[in-house]
């Protein structure tokens, strides 16, 4: 028995016309560095991202689902491209500005982009790798900077304003499938090419709903939204789709990401809530207590990408913001958790620890955890397993490139087409998720498994450490052990034995989980993000690179 | 291009694991009339609404799209209902039972109700149905009631509890369809035969996300929701599914739906929030009038099914209750538009006027106006017209009976699948919508529109009217014009000339609106839920059987 209802697909061109037209007011703000920064209104994007892609579609010939590539900071053109791009039919591809030079070329490549819009203020970064980019035939630049970088380019360069001048404001956005690609991300990974996602009108209509929701961000068009994750990374956590939905408002950092600039846009531009990395807020919270500034009306944080230091969620407190921790990855659009605490916890000394997990599952995120042996573990808050998630947000596959099968990887996917997140951690029974570990950093010992994280925070707590990375190691009685390695303190000498009395006396670890193996380095191998690169001193122990003493 | 996103129906199952695992504490509070109240954790409803579905099936018989009826108050095995007969692939039919019996006996007819779940209390209405109902094979009882009732009954009889007990408190809820039939609701139109909606898990999993967003009812799991507006009506507008999706609790009047019980209900169980048509506040008003009640906790109000008079939202004001608009409709799910103030209103004077509109269109439910030429109407709060909407939640059609087509009446659905509310309003530059007539009840004079409820309200304020109402009636000039029909007030004469005049010079009417035909009636004619049946008036003009004066 089908039902009587209409069948209307959930497209991002829909939640267009909705901010433009009922929200048409709200506003996105451009800071500019100096002066008054650039302010534009819902309805004034509408009619932008039109324009747009009337440009895309009769100037540069985009069709079907050809992809158009963004390599843009924060700001107001970037939300016209995430607007226009999908409501056309073609598809936005976010390119991390972040990543390295031959990773970019190789994801542009892959994801065949075929026209990029970039900031003018980075271009210095695009114009050596547009020799490289081999399907990549227009280049349209938007704001201030240098296009003579573009002088010996093979794609042809144009101006953003020029394109959109004079265009219609309306468009007949097409009535797609809401099942088809909207946008690309795609994910830095340590090992193995970059993998991209393919977000569809749908995932990405449901994850604005669910950002929507009171439990969620739960912003209104009495909010302004400081959007300092970047635009790159995960849609800025679907944040620019979510406030069209709703008419909040949105305060766009561009290339001001330093601790100075925002700390001014807040005091001026007085934004009730934000969303950023933890690493961002660190500075800011140096450069408040170093210059008084007027931060009052910043009432809600989400902190998300990694895990918010207790130290820094009270230190935010004491100001009057309200920290709340989400959980999630290029794989879950990215809102996969929010750590809003139950109500029984709410003004209870429970609650700051219910604020420090990474938070519960929101309705269309159903999780499981997977122990050692493939087994289900149970909710009980000590249980700890691979965290797999499902959802009409979630990824169950990657790009695969122009033509071919999607990609499955069997440590990325389960056969029942789950999401195997590659983080480790419990699930209390109301839902409370805490990561311990990467999954690939866990040691496997004897059935059981040992988080490097718990040992590394062990060790970084005696008086002689600066840092400390552990690693699994083979093990031909146990499967793996960890190997402990340590950064030492100037001045300070290697006790290896004081070092595992402390762990086991005051660092709370088990006797079996204690490392045999220690070595110490000079400094612990990092990723491009800042991340341990675990993988370099894993070849590193198997190489024989490393001195190992053992106990 | 396919996104590589999982693809994960949208399913009112899901909504169920989640409720009763993340949420597994809150609660179904069941109002008993005597005693205390009967309490049913979220996690106890996912184990019983399992145990259903196995009754249902291993049972009953049920399978495949069958019809499982609900002839019940607001209560928790209502609930059970809710989610048990939709999840296992039935369709949940509720049965209205302020109906009466000859329209009830057409709609299960027409539904092919196999089986009815009946609270004990409401067996006097149902066992006079029972010998006429075609399709109903069993009948299950639940609560306290008089079963000897059914004593003649050709339908197995059961009990709810007995089904339930021993059965396997989980099932393996089938993947079904998102847009398959879950619900099915009748609207009692006051033409023709009642017309059934069908919803499906899709537009109720859509519906009750949007009832979860901040800008709608926005309730977390600190709150209580007082669900006075009956499950049998419309999806108790969605609440017991938007409540499983975010913890909110439920307390449920069962059949104590008068002024004292209610009072009673929230200053005992303080729920946080209340659903409810006005006609039932207003008693409670009294009632809070009459005897003093702590009813601190009810900060939010929610109403709907008619606009809440201006002086009814003051009153709770002044009791820090905080009354919300909303509209919508059987065929809109209902939820089609909410009475938030726009943030620039927030604390202004102009805060009570958008209060006071229907509300404002969340994202999902697109909207426009079409004038009496069928031309589209702008959205200038000034241009009145028939309201039609769109969206994935909306209603493109009638359920047309078992093996039949669906049903596109044309005066109910555009040629382009649009909904005709067969409202007649404007709407502001900002999306919110006011409300003036019905479009039946719209008078078409000489290509433009005048509004019934306009002239009744400007004629009900004069001193010697009690009620009065106004329809449109043929003019061989006009097309239509205007019929005052007017119930004096005990020792009033009717001077319609001074009534005239008194519309035009006090209650601001347009001398072409005025009416040049009157006539006095003993009282208006009503519906059986108290609406003013204008048909009726319509056709005793038509017959000659009104006195009618003309100026």
């Amino acid at each position: 028995m089908l039902s009587t209802m209409q069948d209307v697909p959930l497209l991002i061109s829909r939640i267009l016309a909705h901010g433009s037209s009922i929200h048409g007011t709200s506003l996105v703000t451009t800071w500019t560095g100096e002066g008054e920064p650039a302010r534009r209104s819902y309805a004034e994007i509408g009619a932008r991202s039109a324009q747009l892609a009337h440009a895309l579609r009769e100037d540069l010939g985009v069709e079907g689902d050809d992809r158009v590539a963004t390599l843009m900071w924060n700001n107001a053109e970037h939300v016209e491209a995430y607007f226009a791009i999908p409501s056309m039919g073609a598809v936005l591809h976010t390119l991390n500005l972040r990543l390295p030079a031959e990773q970019l070329i190789w994801i542009a490549n892959h994801a065949a982009d075929r026209v990029v819009i970039v900031n003018g203020s980075l271009l210095p970064l695009l114009a050596p790798l547009l020799p490289h980019l081999t399907s990549v035939e227009h280049v349209v630049v938007s704001g201030p900077g240098d296009r003579s970088l573009l002088g010996g380019a093979s794609a042809r360069v144009h101006e953003y304003e020029e394109l959109l001048a004079g265009k219609p404001t309306a468009y007949e956005w097409p009535e797609l499938d809401e099942r088809s690609a909207a946008a690309m991300c795609y994910t830095s990974g340590t090992t193995g090419d970059p993998k991209g996602v393919v977000y569809s009108h749908r995932s990405i209509y449901l994850h604005s709903m669910q950002v929507n929701l009171t439990q969620s961000m739960g912003l209104t068009d009495q909010d302004t939204s400081l959007v300092v994750v970047p635009q790159f990374h995960v849609n800025a956590w679907g944040l620019p789709h979510a406030t069209f939905m709703t008419g909040v408002s949105m305060l766009m950092p561009d290339r001001f990401l330093q601790p100075v600039p925002l700390a001014q846009m807040i005091e001026q531009e007085r934004p009730t809530h934000a969303a950023a990395v933890p690493t961002i807020w660190q500075g800011l919270l140096a450069e408040l207590g170093a210059h008084s500034r007027d931060v009052s009306s910043l009432g809600q944080v989400t902190i998300g990408g990694a895990a918010c230091p207790p130290s820094l969620m009270e230190a935010f407190d004491k100001l009057g913001m309200r920290v709340c921790h989400a959980w999630g990855m290029t794989e879950t659009s990215p809102l996969g958790t929010v750590a809003r605490p139950p109500a029984h916890a709410v003004g209870t000394e429970e609650e700051f620890t219910y604020r420090t997990t990474q938070g519960r599952f929101p309705a269309g995120v159903e999780a499981r955890l997977t122990g050692p042996g493939g087994e289900r573990l149970p909710w009980d808050g000590e249980s700890a397993g691979e965290l797999e998630v499902r959802g009409p947000w979630i990824a169950g596959a990657y790009y695969g490139g122009e033509g071919a099968e999607v990609l499955r990887p069997a440590d990325k996917f389960s056969e029942d087409g789950w999401l195997k997140t590659g983080d480790v951690g419990t699930i209390s029974a109301d839902g409370y998720l805490t990561l311990t570990d990467r999954a690939k950093d866990v040691i496997k010992s004897g059935g059981e498994w040992i988080s490097s994280v718990e040992l590394e925070n062990a060790l970084m707590a005696h008086p002689d450490v600066s840092e400390a990375a552990v690693v699994a190691v083979p093990d031909d009685r146990w499967g793996e052990r960890p190997l402990a390695t340590v950064v030492l303190k100037e001045g300070s000498t290697a006790d290896f034995t004081a070092l595992r009395s402390f762990l086991a006396e005051e660092g709370g670890i088990a006797k079996w989980q204690l490392p045999e193996r220690w070595t110490v380095i000079e400094s612990v191998p990092k990723t491009s993000v800042g991340k341990f690169d675990k993988k370099v001193l894993r070849r590193q122990y198997a190489e024989g690179e490393l001195d190992i003493t053992r106990l």
